[in-house]
């Protein structure tokens, strides 16, 4: 029975992240996301009007072709976490595949939205959708079991996903950091991400956006601080606020849902994706809303709310608005350009707690929403955040914990793989017998 | 009564601060420093053995001589904190005025070392020196009284000076941050600044460093919190541990001390600096060392404290040891390079909690450290720190609560200074009637 | 007869040019140019349909109010040279004064384009517009006259004026770089220059932009011969060539032209705005195109020749083509989304003869072209350029020729302006006294 | 006979470069070079006196124990141009291998000097030096013969090498540029190279430092006319000027003294390094230096020297000075400090035709040096220089004309090799399979 790890998403790129695991004649999936750049640099273009083709073509989500050409008979999809670059594409690739979405309670709803609700609309997907909460292991077929284990991110219910196969343990770690102090779930299941190693693990598949920066990355609780700097440390009582995070990122809004009742501002959450993940975090019950709180979706109910809170003062309130990137159609650009019954005034504060995701687009973006912000006076206070992905130093010590025989740093080019490889070498791994660089489409077969 | 602002360092460069404010015949000296670069670029520099005159033909301490030639009385040389770039070149200068030296009871410790035991040893400085505790007003003559307000900066006993004349106030605010939850001491006197604006401020001297960063800076709550995560959140216990940061920054060792105790490892202060500082933190009741940390000098004493700590095993010890900046001569460089009974090993952790100061030199010595680190396999883990500057937001407080008829921004050259001008202009100040942009040397009357 | 130096645009900034000069009772205007970006960031303001109040709130042109409420009599409109930063903003404000437009015969034609035929069109503005040659003079007015000297930038006919005033001379230098080997044009007319430092120059305003780069900007010619080794260099014999570069840049249209003949190829110029530079160019005596050149306007004509080019082969032919910042509307970006008969190939090669415009809204242009070509198999070479602005040495010399009483740094924030400063500080110039620092809208007094 | 790649240096790092070809039980050695930044951070380490063992441990040669450990018969050590970081260490490795070296004529001299009279002195290298001239071919075995191939590169001579085996051939392709108008010797032989690519290669070692980059490297040419223009645009009739380059970079010194012939002051090319290599270039044919240009050693010479410069009038002279990367033991450095007779004047030139090579060390070097230099007044002149090392798009042509079987990126860690793979996957070439990603002692065998 020979293992193979076939690359088919994320390994030329930061974005559309897909890796498929074949034991022998069976195979799973895990992840299918897209690469929103590759979509926003074609202006025009709607994925729902797109064929998979299409925007496998333009880049924008992976080329699955080597499932069908080498006859694999996949037994499930596995989504670790709902971040879109992991699971924007399951609408347009999962239904080809007779076999189930596997998630934990969370992203099997956000999968729920996606395929139903949201872009899919109209579309009726076959795949079973199977809740697995991070402790639990499931059986995917006779040789194959899956197992989900607790792990930190920038969005709840994470899970590092493991493979057991006759031949031992593959682990699938995209994406994490090692938070001991994160505000909502759990810590990092240390002790069971350690007897995976000691049950031996045969190939880990990582992330490695943050493996050249020789640190840990901070605790969410560290952000959650920051945050209640900017919002208690500066002179605001009288103006408006508005804070702009992201709307997965339910541990932040828990964080200014909390100071805003101690402000004595009653919170207003508004956009449709806000109104989504929320609405689903407070079902699934990872987050309880303070009782003040509103959670409005977007469009005219984002509208009527903004109207109210004109007409209440601005100063009552604390909204929280999605837009952080400068999005042009997202909530905080049409305020920012007047369209809105909201107007930015002077000395009002626009808190930006996310960093720009590093690509000209958004850079653009911000530059043009910040300059607006500004020339009406706005007081810009950028910094309140902290990455969910793990540093050099939590790399350490997951290669600590699960000592896999072979590695497969993904999530990024290779000039970024190559950070990872050299903290791997390090330790004693060498390079192409076990640990191993990767390009969309080049499969490897493990010796095992 | 005519009032004249004379810059006479820090205004081409960041470093050697020093301003003198004339008051019709009579003129009181803020701040004597040092550029501490300008001393490193000539290699065999002793700083003791050149004459002022040579320190100042090398950019590295400020000119004095237009205070010569001016004829001015000086009534006073304060001294708002004890960073050397503020009172480095208090033993090089002070010396010629016949007036005392007023600073808070820890500055005033400071410049008596730096005056009797350190650089300037054998020699006596005929000044007075006075302390001015925050909060206190004293006389300097019949038309000028010297008050002392509370601020925050990443050294204890930081004050804001105010000088008030028959004209109306000056302030002189270099260096300072806007920081609610510091770590040792209260939070800045929001009360007496505002106190000061309705009094009338006619002139306002502000550093700028950080007016261009669309934030507020992070309370050193931050650091320590960030600093806790590198200390609780990794691997460490069988290894050893040295953290660096600046000595002067007796917050953060306060921080270091109780999460050693909290470790139950052993704290070892090493290094002549951290010695003198800390001490005199303690003496002046400003930090309490929990009892098992252990306060060692430099040399043979700190050479003797590391036998012993690997007789005992390194697990057992918090080293806290001078040389973040990579300085040739200091602790942490010694360690890397083999030349103390200490030795660098396998996974071993050295955590800077500081910054490297942007300068070309400073960069580059901690290249070198850092490669050597590497090079025997220590975990280097960056990041634990914070500013101790303002951020635009801080300096939006500050014109607030002071609405002075003049600014003078400072501590940076006329492009960082611009950043401060175009703070000051979007809240009305008028460039060059209000708001003066300044080069050392370049005198400026105030119209009042 | 006392002289004012009134900054109105460009001085906050780099874009909208725009310095008036008091002299008693009359005024001189120089330039009346846009700032593009400003433009940009409202995504759908068309500067047509925008009123000039509308666009001075935007922030994109100057803000001329302080002419009307100071009651200056205006006596001339002086254009330096052809950039819309320069010139962009006539058709919105010229017309308000009662006075003639005055520029070289290059510059006069794309004014009259500009007023006449573009922008403006229908709109009658009541300026005379007047031509005055390089080495010549005029009389404004009793007291004023007004004098072009030849001067090197990258666009032809570019002019330093020189304001004869009975004070002295006021010089606005106002594009230059000191290019002796331009490849269109003769090189700086040094000896008028020093003979305006012999005659006496009080004030000179002097663009700043490059006033920190310790280096001479390097002739065109450079630029000339790194196209030539990007064109004789490489394999392209059998593949289609597209350079782009500034349709304004008429030293390197010629050198594209001269290279095309030189390889074989027929060059076609594309684009409306090639059209109208090129075209007046030929018109004014400044370029001679080969005879196989074709000179080609946008829309229809463009989309013709690229079908004919197709049919013909590309190989026979060296487009050039608008679009090198990445702009969506012009013709480089419409081949890359394969809007147009002429695709991209794989190993087609685009050449980029121009430098990225420094504001993230062009990077993120050119990110979105880049990748749309790079997706087709395009080979992009850059580099291919050299800037028009000045250089420290270039300003260090600028300054020994004229040797201003007062200098004024202009084309930026005070940021930009403090490199100049440094120059001129070190060469003996006093901040304040001989040196200003400005900002738009506050005036200063001469004293002479 | 199988066939494989063994690299030793240069693939975790930027420096110390050496690959070994092993041949069925034969080998070939290509290049063995230092890291000098390594040597450099062990600030008292003195080459001459540290072991192979010491330098290897350093990290500053290259480890070449594998070569024992598989027995390897090494029929020869083939350096293909004179780069200490590609021959630096023969004097500490070269004496255990019983075989020759073998180099171009310019190389085998440096050689020569490195064993004999230079660091080595003393010493007695048992290998036979043997000329092998490009265009030229030798057999080294029964089955390997080995062939130089002209190429260009910022030293003279330099050669690609080409072994010939029975399977196909093995290109060694590092360092080069694709110049077609160099300014010594003559352009690359493209017809060898396609003549090699019919042949089948079955692999190419390749540098890759600068495959990031868009463009074509600019010829030389172009980095003499920079100089030119630095040298005629400026006002320095009455002032000193001095040059700093490379003294191994023989064509830019042609350049330098042919301009200062024609300038009309005599060329005085300073520093033993200078020395050394001008030395050879002319004795091997490559320079002729025009009669007046004076060629001086180091040491009391250069003093001697610039003695009577400063008698005879700086303004009669251009001096050729080593230190362009602030080394603070060259001649630049030393003048800097005032060390010589030549003091540095107001309005002096100095001009680097060098970048900064980028490693934090010379940056601050550079940084010390040029802080000195202006302190006295100098004026500092930047950028006259091009790189040696291809861009993006001469690896590209590379490529297409020698199509090899195998491709390993070199000269950079894995983060550098992975742009080369971006390039080479663009044209077809696989990961893994046909590209391959290297590390320092991580073997290949090729499947020929």
């Amino acid at each position: 029975m020979d293992i193979e790890v076939i690359p088919l998403g994320g390994y030329n790129e930061v974005g559309r992240n897909m890796t498929v695991i074949r034991v022998g004649g069976e195979a799973v999936i895990f992840d299918m996301g897209i690469r929103l750049d590759r979509i926003i640099i074609h202006e025009d273009a709607v994925m729902e009007k797109l064929s998979a083709e299409e925007l496998q073509r333009m880049g924008a989500i992976p080329n699955d072709e080597p499932i069908a050409s080498l006859g694999l008979k996949v037994k499930a999809i596995v989504v670790g976490h709902g971040h879109l670059d992991h699971m924007g594409a399951l609408f347009k690739l999962a239904g080809k595949y007779k076999c189930p979405i596997i998630a934990t309670p969370f992203t099997i709803e956000l999968v729920k939205d996606e395929l139903n609700m949201g872009k899919g609309r109209g579309q009726r997907l076959p795949n079973q959708l199977i809740v697995l909460k991070t402790g639990q292991t499931m059986e995917l077929s006779k040789d194959l079991k899956l197992e989900f284990v607790r792990i930190t991110h920038s969005i709840v219910q994470s899970a590092i996903a493991a493979l057991h196969t006759p031949k031992g343990v593959i682990v699938y770690a995209n994406d994490f950091k090692l938070d001991n102090t994160p505000v909502i779930g759990g810590k990092p299941d240390y002790e069971r991400l350690r007897g995976l190693g000691e049950e031996g693990v045969i190939a880990l598949i990582s992330e490695c956006l943050g493996a050249g920066e020789e640190t840990k990355t901070s605790s969410e609780t560290i952000a959650r601080d920051m945050l209640r700097d900017h919002l208690f440390g500066l002179e605001n009582e009288r103006h408006g606020i508005i804070v702009s995070t992201f709307s997965s990122h339910t541990a932040r809004i828990k964080s200014v849902c909390e100071f805003g009742a101690e402000m004595g501002r009653k919170v207003v959450l508004l956009g449709r994706s806000m109104e989504k993940y929320t609405d689903i975090a407070v079902r699934v019950g990872e987050l309880k809303l303070p009782k003040d709180v509103e959670l409005v979706g977007g469009g005219r109910d984002s509208e009527a709310a903004l109207r109210r809170i004109m007409r209440d003062g601005k100063d009552k309130y604390l909204v929280v608005a999605t837009g952080h990137q400068g999005e042009p159609d997202a909530l905080l650009s049409r305020i920012a350009r007047g369209e809105t019954a909201y107007p930015v005034e002077k000395d009002d504060h626009v808190i930006f707690s996310a960093g720009v995701i590093p690509n000209p687009l958004n850079v653009a973006n911000r530059y043009v929403l910040e300059s607006k912000l500004r020339m009406q006076g706005a007081r810009i206070i950028k910094g309140a955040h902290v990455s969910g992905h793990a540093s050099r130093e939590e790399h350490r010590e997951m290669l600590a914990m699960l000592s896999p025989a072979n590695i497969y740093p993904s999530h990024g080019p290779i000039s970024m793989q190559g950070n990872y490889v050299d903290l791997a070498e390090a330790h004693g791994w060498k390079l192409n017998s076990q640990i191993h660089v990767s390009q969309n489409g080049i499969h490897h077969t493990l010796k095992v």
